[in-house]
Formats: C-alpha cells, structure tokens, sequence
C-alpha cells in the first residue's frame, strides 16, 4: 500500500490511536477562556522548584505521568518518547526524561514540536516500529523570556504584535486502541518570508503554515470544507488574520472552521497578551487539552492540527537574520 | 515481519542503503590524521562567512550539497532532509536548509545526532514513507566554544579531560541503492551517572554508551566479536577507557575492533586536543569521512556506529544540575 500522497504529504494506513493525552498549564493560562479543559492548573509558577527552568521540566514530567495514566499504559511498556522543548539544548525535556529508562528521540521544532513529535510517533507506530509512543512538549513563560528576551525583573513594554509564551505542556499517548486516530500527516517545509523582527512571530509564521497548509490540501485533494475544525498553533491574531488573507487571496475560504491556539488559549481583551499565546505548550496543552475532548464529545470529527515553529535564536536576530518558519500538519479523525 | 528485536532494537528488513555521503572540516582536522579521509578541508574558519554561526551553517549546506552530489540524487528529489546541532535553536541547521525547498525534521541529541538522524531516516525508508533522505549534522569549535565555554579571545585553560569540538559537518543520503545498508537501530536511554563537570563529557557520556550497546548486545544475541568495527563518537580518550572498563567488569571485552571518532580525528600527542574531539561534526565527519570510505574499501564489513550526545545545557550545569547522556546505535553492512 502506497503511503506518500503527492509530495508533503503521508497516509498512515493502520491509523495510529491515540489512547490518552493530558495538559498541565500555569496560573494565567487557567484564568483564561479553555482553564476548565486542562489537567491540571499550577498556582505556583515554580511547580516547586528552584528554578524556572527546573520548573518547566516539573510540568513536563507531570504531565506525562498524567497522560500514561489517562491512557491506561504504564510508562513502562511506551517504545519510545519523542519530546522538545524551546530552552537552550532542549534540557527540561531532556532532564523531564532522564529517569524515564525509555528510548528517548530528541527534537526541535520550536513551537511545532507537538506536531512533528505526534507524526514520528504515528509514523513509528504505522510502519511497525512501536506499539506504544508518548509525544511530549511545553514551554514556560519566565524560562523562555529570560532566555529570548529580558530578565523579567527589567519589565520591559512589549510591542502590540508580540505573544506570551504558555506556560503549559502537552503529552499524548499513542498505540493501537483508542476512538480518535491519525490518518494524515504533512511534514512542512522551512519558509522564510524576511520578516526581522522578533517580536512579531505571527507574521514570520504564517507563510510556513500558509505553505504546508497549501501542501495538504493539494496532495490530499480536499479543501477547508473536508474539516470540522484547521487549527493552527501558534499565529496569535495577527499571524491568524495574515494566513487567512493568504488563503484568499489563493481564492481560498478557510472559513469558520479556521481556529489558532494562540488566539484560543487568552482573552486577548482582558489578559494582556497582546497578540496571543504562543511556546511550544500553546499549541501542546490546547491539542492535549481543548481540541482532544471536543473531539472525544463530539464537537468536531476530523479535525487538522498545524503546529507553527519559528527557526530563529536570538543569536541568529543579533545577526541582522530574518526568521525562517516551519509548519507540521496532522490529521485526526474520530471514529463514528 | 516483526521488527522489534527485544525491547531497543530494530531490525529493518528492507535495509536501507546508503547511496551517498560527504565530510567537511576545517583546517585543523584536516592536519589530523584523518585529513585525506573528508571531501574538503576549509583554510577560513569563517567559511566566507562573517560569524562563526554563519560558517557553521555554510559548512552544513556545502556537505549537503556534496553527498547529494556524491549520491547522484539532485536534492530535490529528497523526501525528508533529517537534521540537528549544537547552537541554540539548533539554528545552524535551519539556516543552512531554509532554501532547500525540501520536508524538514529538526532534531536534537547533541553529539548522538549523526545516529539519531540516520537511524530516522533508516526509518522513514524502511516503513515506505521515504524514497530518499538525507541525514545532516555538524558542529563548529569557534561557535560551540564562545556558546558553550568563554569567548575565544579570552584564551581559558582547559583542563586535561576536556575534548575540543570539531569544525565539521556530515551528510549521508539513504535511499534503495548502495552497496552499505542499515541493518539494525538500537535507540539509547537518558542515562545520568551523576558526572557534573561540563569539562569531563567522556564520563558524562560513556555510561550511556554502555547502556546502549549492552541493549544492542542483548537484543540482538551478538557479541563485540560479531563486529568489524565498534565505532563510538565522541568519548575521546578518558570516556573510551571507561566504556572498556565497564564492558570487562560485565566479562565482556570489547576487542580491538573498538575506536572512538573523538580518539580517531586528532593527533592526540600533538595537536593539543586533551582528551581529544567532540560536538556534532566529531561522528558525522568520522563516519562520512573515514568510516564509509573504509566500508567502501573492504577494510570493515560490518559495523556498529553508536554516536554519543551530552543532554546538559550551560544554564543546566550553572543550576548545579548533573550531565545526563544519551548514545543511539546503528548496524551498518556492506554488501558482499
């Protein structure tokens, strides 16, 4: 059975299911419109911890625990764990699993990370490699402004287009059982539009998720209608409305269905976020939180999930660079 | 076909082949003893570029573009490009490939990436999701120093255990022809031995190594004696004593057949190296420079190339934290 559709994009043909998810978010995040889909809420952004850093890799680890346990399977019996996380050398993913005793794949794919760790785990499942996988990221909101910005001491003003990475993670547990599965998946393309500034990550983004978007729906021959729900993750407000202009001036309507978790995940109007969420958690703790139990509930069937990341460091913006984009995108379907 | 073999192997029946590959470094590896083993030898450390970020990211898409060269596969017929480094956000890697029009993975496992990066894409073949990949990796001794440690100009001593990160990039391209095949994957643990001297990665790292290839060993009912070569990267010279070590307290000796890449690429009485080399580029540039080659000339027929990665970050080792480490390994066969 042939599984490349087209160029981008893979059918998995044993549809891998997803046997249990679970989101752990900070303070912020569960005073915000989704706070009862979650987990679990933490009232101490230190999780108890010395650190922020260490913190992050506390609510990495907890929320592990709480998705094997949600899906029935000790951790013990997963194949592998494939996570990533935004800090330098992705250490809270790394320290989050160091006493795991399970086969461990290292990525980074900034803030798509959710979806390029749920597509390598189906593809591992597919192609018969596992039978048990945990996809797993997050991201912290003090770890990632000190690292990428200014000590939070400094109170620095933030521009109207910038974001507010999610203290949040998200796991999700996948092996053979399970009433919602992964069909599809198209793995993005790095897209850099020439946008320089770092605080505006939803316009550097959204070319990426424009592009795999585009992809899918050319390789697969489907259009916005086939879904219940398109969902990116993490374009905030602006990158949401700049992706949808995108669309139409392509003739295309992503229409009412068109969700970002970034816009999801705050009130834009009172919690002061500016443009939107974003981190790798946004898009991790919205999938494993919201969009996974509306799908459970009915709400949506078939729904296509786009983690947006964007390739830059603040390295590479001290150097005058612009910032390259990416975009994984992966269908899940509810079984009838 | 089953293909797991115990709990961390696989066995790929298709067995991917290695069609293509090429090694970059830079001009003190190309003095070492391994000089007439890589496809270029750069004199400019900075590679035409004007940082050193740069010039790890050129190096990075000048070794792409010669082992798809070498593999007579334009790049565009690639499925997946599979990649990753050791600056932060990874972005010698994103910056080298955002042209490449071409599916992008990003990946991070430290020093282990080469293996990491290979074995996935053995994956992605084997499971019918890819025709032709390429895995890239490499470090740049200029970057990862004023990274990692002090700012060149500072001129720091370094302490005998500490390894000096190698100016050096591989990129194999695996697709259905090739006389040398991936047989087996046997992907590593976390593994932390409690080692909190970020100047001492041989100790960091050996444990895991042997963690490792004991799996590699037990899954596969092989022995040290059923391999021509037994090639770790990057323990240098203390971390592969200690690796033996551990082997002869299990009664196992791990034979002449042993090396690793970090003892292998410099001169270690006279290029003032210490322990010897390390970062990404040490195995890539080990493997698709003198390994290969060697594979291709009929000195080894089969080997177990077992890269090796160090999790720790400098904020982690400032936090007081411990280095955990991670190796992944990969069988690779020529065909008689």
């Amino acid at each position: 059975m042939t599984k490349r559709v087209g160029k981008q994009t893979l059918y998995l043909p044993s549809c891998p299911a997803v046997a249990g998810y679970a989101a752990v978010v900070g303070k912020k995040e569960g005073e915000g419109p989704l706070g009862s889909r979650f987990d679990y809420i933490a009232e101490d952004s230190y999780f108890g911890e010395k650190s922020w850093e260490k913190a992050e890799s506390h609510m990495l680890k907890q929320c592990f625990s709480l998705a094997c346990d949600k899906a029935k399977i000790p951790a013990s019996e997963l194949d592998y764990i494939l996570a990533g996380d935004l800090l330098n050398q992705c250490v809270s993913s790394s320290f989050a699993m160091r006493d795991s005793n399970l086969p461990y794949l290292g990525l980074y794919g900034a803030c798509s990370t959710m979806a390029e760790s749920l597509s390598l785990g189906a593809i591992l499942l597919d192609g018969g490699f596992a039978s048990a996988v945990c996809a797993l990221t997050g991201s912290h909101f003090c770890s990632a402004e000190r690292q990428y910005r200014f000590p939070l001491e400094y109170g620095g003003q933030r521009t109207p287009s910038s974001q507010w990475t999610v203290t949040g993670a998200g796991a999700l547990v996948l092996s053979g059982k399970g009433k919602i599965r992964v069909t599809h998946v198209t793995h993005g393309r790095i897209v850099d539009a020439g946008i320089k500034d770092p605080n505006n990550m939803g316009s550097a983004m959204a070319p990426a998720a424009f592009d795999t978007l585009r992809a899918h729906f050319r390789d697969t021959g489907r259009s916005p209608d086939d879904y219940d729900a398109i969902v990116t993750g993490d374009l905030g407000a602006l990158g949401h409305d700049i992706l949808e202009a995108l669309f139409k001036a392509d003739q295309v309507d992503l229409g009412p269905c068109y969700m970002d978790c970034g816009v999801l995940i705050y009130d834009l109007t009172t919690q002061e976020v500016n443009a939107g969420g974003s981190g790798c958690g946004c898009s991790a703790s919205v999938l494993c939180g919201h969009i996974l139990k509306g799908m459970e509930d009915g709400v949506w069937n078939r729904v296509l999930f786009a983690a947006t990341g964007a390739l830059m460091s603040p390295t590479s913006s001290q150097q005058g660079e612009s910032i390259p984009g990416i975009c994984h995108a992966v269908v899940l379907e509810r079984e009838a």
